[in-house]
């Protein structure tokens, strides 16, 4: 590779999280200098400075200003999943992705999402149910309850054309929120997933917030063939 | 904020992510320019910058030399997961960490190990079998597989004082993998979990390679209780 000047700071990178990977650059050890990492591969030395500062911000290396560059003991690795957005996981399968709206109904919070989302007793929430096809097959069935207090636009909103997940990703902006995992049977899922109520189905809850007002929390069954997948 | 000289780039990075999550700064539109944010933070137009190319970098911001920079308007919003790390996790929970190792055999690669893995007829495996508990109840059942002839030292390891995981993190090294989630019935894992064979269970699939060299293959099934969580 030396010699090479198209090298990116990104290309670098990648190199040496390879050598950490495979214990080129053990756990504990000194790397290379910047100045000799730079004449192996033939790059200016704030290339290799900044893959460095990538690598060091998540927490592969350690940096001191004298000591020079370590490679962390024991990093924790993360994977990184991309949100599942439906349309896009179903047609990045090279599927065609349908929709279908089966209910919408006004209504106070049920005792459960009060509970989870810190509702008071009487707030308005918007409930939604529908059904998400990969070629025309059941792929997940999501139920949904918006707060109508901080999406009030979401009322006149036309649902049977747009999913209610696209709209909100479109429309009401969030700051934080959390997604779980778990298994259990379909239950009341399995008519619109076309399987047994006693199917075990993989299930995601989400929910998010704009600052403190909550938005939305959805519960979204998926059908028995799903895979959730993560690179590591 | 203003005049507050202690300001990293990340604290900066993190205030502009929540404008453009909140809609302060809108999707498709121009942010204000490096010296204004600078004079509002009162910091260096270089940690802005710092800021600014990481927000781009991640996917958020479009930055153009003369143009400007604008929000993307629509970003894929990431969820990160820690590896669960099968201690720390129940140990984050305040729980005691407990593990029985149930059995350990040397054979041939069973035939959907050898599809998975791409492995030849012949392959030599090791195939443990393990229990995970916390505060003394079942957290999780794992199978798994280690190549031998990618990993020859671990025939040599005591698995019943170290976990199969800690025992590859410590010792074999691996430069990708994947993993993937679903759930089935507990099947031959509900009896080391402590429930029914029907009973629906969150299952983690998990593979490593060295380069070119498959690691392992583990199959682990979640108690009931277990919920994944991510942060949006």
């Amino acid at each position: 590779m030396a010699g090479d000047r198209t090298m990116t700071w990104q290309s670098i990178r990648d190199t040496i999280m390879l050598r950490i990977r495979d214990r080129t650059y053990p756990p504990g050890e000194l790397i290379p200098n910047e100045a000799d990492i730079a004449a192996e591969f033939g790059c200016a030395r704030a290339t290799v400075n900044r893959a460095l500062r990538d690598l060091a911000e998540e927490g592969f290396l350690d940096r001191r200003r004298k000591a020079g560059t370590r490679v962390i003991e024991a990093p924790q690795r993360k994977a990184t999943l991309d949100i599942p957005q439906i349309r896009r996981e179903v047609e990045a399968r090279g599927q065609a992705y349908g929709y279908r709206l089966l209910a919408r109904e006004t209504g106070s919070a049920p005792a459960e999402l009060r509970a989870r989302l810190k509702l008071p007793e009487a707030e308005a929430t918007l409930y939604l149910e529908s059904l998400h096809l990969a070629d025309g097959a059941p792929h997940m069935f999501e139920r949904r309850w918006v707060v109508l207090r901080t999406v009030p636009a979401i009322a006149a909103a036309d649902l049977a054309a747009v999913n209610p997940n696209e709209w909100l990703v479109r429309e009401a902006p969030y700051t934080h929120g959390g997604m779980e995992f778990h298994a259990e049977p379909a239950g009341a899922a399995a008519a619109a997933l076309g399987c047994a109520a006693t199917d075990p189905v993989l299930v995601m809850e989400r929910q998010t917030w704009l600052h403190e007002a909550p938005i939305t929390y959805a519960r979204e069954h998926f059908a028995q063939s799903y895979r959730l997948c993560l690179g590591l």
